[in-house]
């Protein structure tokens, strides 16, 4: 039994309760499930967003882009989170948005590919990794350059399809509705084998998952900075490259940014030896230092620490779930053990949709995937074993008083 | 001669006059010309990010995405700016930085090229718009397609360079140093009889020049949005497809926010009509609020009033130049016909370095470039005819005092 007692007695025994404080709660007091979504604010937040647009925008203008080191952000904040993803501090930047970031790892995979013609990748893949893929196939094909991409429904038929014609595996870490998790080490091994290098996406992975990237052999990666993380809304992203591919290929989008000597204001381009070859133009300054106020959070907490608190809030959750709810409809989507499901927890229930929309009015915020699935995804960073019991507390409320069939819950926002 | 009064007496025939009031001055009472490098802060960006950060990021988290329009916004703050263009309001989008939406409308202007396999541009064009240049040949080279940088470095050389194996011609409108301008039209006119397309950068032009897109018939053109925009350090670029070549090619990029029907998370991609087919990946929510500042203020001002003003201060600032400083060594680098500068004037002394670092410390804030000049820039928003005869005091005062000669003002910050 997971009682309320067993919670509070986990919460005293967690390492990082008290990192908690440093995240802003909602005025509503409600609770966010969502960090699959958007990761809580860092209390420091606005403090230091004011600082900067007042002391630096305003009063130091053009000369805080050195004195301010802003251009260096995109480097120290991707060494500050590379921990959590099992990489070395040099071997990650902070940079423009997840889809641009696949289009560069793409390309520079791409480049590096030993032979083949094809990105294998899900055919429910997210849409912008799908759409990524197909427009990079498309560029090649423009251009008279043999290129497909080909997808599989399954995992079994994905593992069929990963042949010597496979120049790029392609995969997200965790499935974004079912949170199901492929196996890094594992697919690693395999498309080398196969004779493909690996992008990885791990936007529903890192900062909740145990991700060793250099560890499980990964060629490329790149992931949202605003869920887990905790980056701000629309928040750059990061971006990986092995070391050993580094240096192997000029970046598709050659910019000053990514340039060896980029204070030189040279004309010929010349890439950086690093993974900050990527880094493009100007950076996002004020965006960065959002993230900044979060990367000071992971600089302090170990990855095994995170995941551990990570699996503990899943397992109880999943524990109360099927306690509490399962006699009330609620079925586990996700996979059950732990190695093999990723940052959230999806559930299912025949009135889902209304469902999400009378949990957020009674103190849940979830997400709702069509057509009857409810995401509920945690942070280790902010939230307690107590905050699992009080929403499955919620859950059953609203079940069990079928308040979500009120009217008012009928219209769905996505 | 330009008399502080005649200046005062200009300023009050202003129609822009009451906008600057809606700019944050710097704490110093410095007067900031570098508009070329970091537009003002609108006054209202501040409690517009802290209503952001606190009632839409803390207390509605994931659901702030669709209740405050954050995925309309790339589209909605390319509107908001496209007059000041000489665009459609559809004709225009939002995001990414300058190099990224460089490499975007490369990419489009090559798959609808009539022929040739050149890129040609100016040899000492801005280092990213070069190295964007070189990177896009690159990829192609590394895919086995022919394709070239060809560079001039002149005017003149340019223009015979100009033949049909140029696919593209791809120019800064305005030079970032002497701050040269092009003749849109004619440039545009000249390609179009090689059997080239325009990608042209605006970085140094939007929003102080009356840069007119559509009736000059460019092709292609991007340009930052944080000099004389104020969308902020950092802040997103802009981009403009003609509308005749908006469908004509996938874009290179292709991600969920570009796709026709981006929120119905499709796995199959399928362009947006428009321009809007480039946006990439989450917009980046706190710049674009940041951008939305400074929108509201161009939403209410007409081109022809901002060129008009800008055309005042550059003007009134040479003549003054002339009059008070020429005998202590400054020479005008910048064209002095106003149809042939940019947005910044650019002038010489032999001492620039020492003496942009003495300007700062005795009020006025402008940049220096290697090996001597020192350019001012000013926004027809919220600079005054005022300013410019206070800031030739100073630079008076620093020349014929000697002031500059002082050893803490000989180590230059770029």
């Amino acid at each position: 039994m997971h009682t309320l007692e067993a919670c509070r007695d986990l919460d005293r025994r967690d390492p990082l309760a008290a990192l908690a404080d440093r995240f802003a709660r909602a005025a509503s007091g409600r609770i966010h499930f969502d960090a699959n979504s958007m990761g809580a604010m860092p209390v420091s937040a606005p403090e230091r967003i004011r600082r900067l647009m007042t002391e630096c925008w305003r009063d130091k203008s053009r000369r805080a882009w050195t004195s301010e080191g802003w251009v260096e952000r995109p480097r120290q904040l991707g060494a500050d989170i590379s921990h959590m993803i099992g990489a070395g501090p040099g071997d990650v930047v902070v940079c423009d948005n997840t889809t641009v970031n696949l289009f560069k790892v793409i390309a520079h995979a791409w480049k590096l590919r030993a032979g083949g013609d094809v990105i294998l990748t899900e055919s429910h893949n997210f849409p912008t990794d799908l759409h990524v893929a197909q427009g990079f196939v498309r560029l090649l094909n423009d251009l008279g350059v043999d290129a497909r991409v080909r997808t599989a429904q399954t995992r079994e038929r994905l593992l069929d399809r990963l042949d010597r014609d496979v120049a790029i595996l392609y995969l997200s870490h965790t499935d974004y509705r079912s949170s199901e998790r492929w196996d890094l080490a594992e697919m690693n091994e395999r498309a080398r084998a196969a004779g493909a290098l690996t992008v990885w996406d791990l936007s529903h992975s890192a900062g909740a998952l145990d991700v060793d990237l250099a560890g499980a052999g990964a060629d490329f990666a790149v992931g949202c900075g605003y869920k887990y993380l905790c980056g701000g809304p629309g928040g750059p992203a990061f971006l990986y490259v092995d070391p050993a591919h580094q240096g192997g290929a000029w970046p598709a989008i050659s910019g000053w940014m990514g340039h060896a000597k980029w204070d030189r204001f040279l004309t010929e381009y010349e890439p950086d030896p690093g993974t900050a070859r990527h880094l493009t133009g100007t950076p996002p300054v004020i965006a960065n230092e959002v993230f900044a106020a979060a990367a000071e959070i992971w600089r302090e907490v170990r990855r095994e620490d995170v995941a551990g608190k990570h699996e503990s809030l899943t397992e109880t959750l999943i524990a109360l779930l099927d306690e509490e709810c399962g006699a009330l409809g609620v079925g586990i989507n996700s996979p059950r053990r732990y190695p093999h499901r990723g940052g959230h927890v999806s559930f299912s229930h025949p009135g889902a949709g209304p469902v999400s929309e009378a949990l957020v009015d009674h103190g849940l915020l979830c997400s709702f995937r069509a057509p009857s699935s409810i995401r509920l995804a945690m942070s280790p960073l902010y939230h307690r074993h107590e905050d699992v019991w009080q929403a499955v507390r919620i859950i059953k409320d609203v079940l069990a008083r079928e308040a979500w069939r009120d009217p008012k819950y009928q219209v769905v926002s996505i």
